[in-house]
């Protein structure tokens, strides 16, 4: 069923909910989903609805002129998009396949509502597994003292193929801080550790160290600060003295490919709202 | 913060959020919190609103008089209660005392938004633990062969105490029907056993040699029908072949109590709406 | 780090720990995991060691010659394993690709250690997705009225390959009971359910009608009865009056993966004991 | 059933089970519980068993003296405990009473195995509901400036009480490291994050400014180091944006109380082995 998304984020108010359902019914607009939030401590207001597209009389260019006016009333940030056109979403890996083929995966069995147009790697391990879905793959070196050429490379192609977002998967290189800002809150990365603890490189060797019971993985989207950025989802898994590094890295594997799906799914649903660093997501 | 909670059942339709979205900002309502859910099988749309009492210019009568054409126009069932009219709760208990102290722990330090106006048992053991609560503690038997006379007894009590709702914290007797129906949707019981699986007695027997490597709690409405009512809450724990019969009852009863004590706070905030037995909850 | 697995199951009685302790140690046995239960119910005592086989002076018949005395004196049921001698895992798989692309993922990741000599299915969907990772694939359709041909190829197939295991991969057809004789506690089944809940077909559609608030899925051993064997490994994640039956489908299949692949690792690695239809499981 | 409980670590070596399996056998020692573990990082060596009292012909001395020479010749550090000889436990509380009613209703219910001499508490609060238990409760106020003094008193209340472990259930002030020392994995806090995160104050708030999707406790030993001592025990809950740092603190008892009774209990059984600042938990 294609439907049309309404996000928005507006300083908190009488009537909000009123105009906005006003405006919907006035178009017989059938709602199929509606998710609000008032936050009390910023005052801020977070809304999403999900209409069906064939209830309304416009497209979304007409949508939006109708619902320019209440916007500009409320101070809102807001869009709205179509479930009918699907995210261009560019994959990045590095020689790690779990997370990867966990999503080329869900995409080739439809549960994965995007089109992928590439997957970039700095290796080139993981060509076959890609090609296998019909997916063109990039492989472009990330060498030291070349970096900038590699991510010039890297911008290009992501510009080229009108990527919407952009996800690490496992990808294990920093973007330049440039990327991250032009692709603001559409760069998704997967960290491998319960966040905010293990932050930067080996995090299931810290973990070992710490000797922590559970162990976890991130989903954020990506900041100029390393594995600072808004949390979309976290989970975790129970470990013991039995469990090795290499355990914990395997055990590890299957938290990281659970979470970043679905932190990847709620971002191609417009489920994600981003505000003060945080995120609400409305599923 | 005392709040309005204004629960609606209707079938689903256009213009529905915006009547009732325009009917609180016509009074100036001011939402803290608003739940939606269509249900595309039934046809059925549900609703929860919780609005700031003192921005409404009327009391729940006056809300009931000014919102009934609307319900009449939208065939709701619908409800609205007032956050600072606690509701009164009657507990009844056997012999184990895990659910009824955890209950009355949350009551006792404020985390819990009801009266307690006594608890019943069919045994006088916990009756020091409940009075140093400051709780009446009435113990009525229930002796073979003498059961009506008993529950006569029950029935009367919890209608001296004029009970809005009856929790069942591990009573272990199955209440008479007629107290079922006086009382449907408004008795809860605590069932150890994730449901459906081991109906009746010795739950954690049944989960021993069936081998299951999960045993759990929950949490339903009564219902003439033994553990067959309409599921509030759930929960599981973890078991292992380590863990003998002793060792399961040990640990369920952690999960029961949790599983108890949020069941019931979601009925307390008018968070449960019951359609053909089963429920939706919004928390 | 090649390793012997020695598994052993008897009454239960005192010396048996120093016994075997005692023989492993004569013979410079380097132990490198080591796992007891003594089940009071049963009055039974299982036992699972791992020992570096370079540690040992003999082979697997040389230290079957060695240990049956032993064996013999406590009346054990026993096995040792190679771990260098991967067992041969037939999958079998019908149109849903999420438990085989898993399992196949693994194994091709190197994570799963056996070896997959074929893949069988009552549809050619899949056949692309298995041949890629260079595993032969056969077609037995299973028609109504047919079944007996198809099982005999089956059968066929499976003795043809000297499989070891079978894993139903979500195959979606009952094996004839010679096959599960045949093959008893060697063909593994998930089934998408928390079992004993929801037995048989469409345990989503029942979980749904029931208003369950976890769904869960079930490995494990498959006996005659129906979903009724040996349970391996459950596990759950939560859902709510939101997730339709398609969204319970999809969040189930990330608990059947989960859920099936750890029940094959236990199996695969020897953790498994059965006893009395149920299992233990040292991990 | 009383048992003894011998806890061992050394380092790892050909032999240590065979022996001390027949130190067992000799004296036909019947085994209820064994645990290994060979830690491949450090090289060492733990063992835990659990031994029926009544089938060994010694008391804890004459198991000491007998089993020493054994002990000498792997150069282990061990202990042997007897199941009967119930540790006493003080706790200290603050103002906050769900982690100390929970403990106090467990070991009225007979769930937790230990005396528990007194209560030391630097508010009066909590008086009454601790007495109610007939347990002595000392209120020992902590003034600024005259801290030394305070825990002057609370030294001499301990060592008056003959404590075997201090359980600091939410108390909320630091003890002074002589203490800690005196009591050296004989100390257990609860930590109300999922260490390391969110050390020092006011963790939920921590929590809630970094929009962390899973809240957690941690139950560990207390050292100098404040929250970095050894972890016995973490767990964690799902939150959101809908939870306010009120709602965290709620959902946070839940899990505070849980990891407390848990760890408090593999520390009471003897499951609990320390070695470079971290556990092994026999569990």
């Amino acid at each position: 069923m294609r439907t049309f998304r309404l996000v928005i984020a507006c300083p908190d108010g009488v009537g909000i909910v009123a105009k906005v359902g006003n405006f919907l019914a006035t178009y017989n607009g059938w709602i199929t989903e509606a998710n609000h939030h008032s936050d009390h401590q910023s005052g801020w207001f977070f809304m999403r609805h999900e209409i069906r597209a064939d209830s309304l009389p416009f497209d979304l260019d007409g949508f939006r002129q109708a619902f320019a006016p209440i916007a500009r009333e409320f101070s809102m940030e807001w869009r709205i998009t179509d479930s009918a056109q699907r995210k261009r979403v560019v994959l990045m890996a590095s020689r790690e396949s779990h997370c990867l083929a966990d999503l080329l995966h869900r995409w080739h069995s439809g549960e994965l509502d995007c089109d992928i147009p590439c997957v970039i790697s700095n290796h080139d391990d993981l060509r076959s597994m890609v090609e296998w879905h019909g997916i063109p793959y990039f492989h472009v070196p990330v060498q030291p003292g070349r970096k900038e050429e590699a991510f010039a490379e890297v911008s290009r192609l992501v510009r080229d193929q009108s990527a919407d977002a952009i996800v690490l998967a496992r990808y294990m290189q920093i973007l330049p801080a440039e990327l991250c800002e032009e692709y603001a809150q559409r760069v998704i990365n997967i960290h491998h550790s319960f966040l905010p603890s293990f932050v930067g490189a080996k995090p299931y060797h810290q973990a070992s160290l710490r000797g922590v019971k559970l162990i976890g993985a991130t989903c954020h989207y990506v900041t100029e600060e390393l594995d600072a950025g808004p949390i979309i989802e976290q989970d975790v898994v129970r470990v013991s003295h039995r469990d090795s590094i290499e355990d914990m890295v395997r055990l590890g594997k299957d938290v990281e490919k659970m979470v970043l799906s679905r932190g990847l799914r709620y971002h191609l649903e417009e489920r994600v709202l981003v505000h003060s660093n945080k995120t609400l997501v409305f599923n």
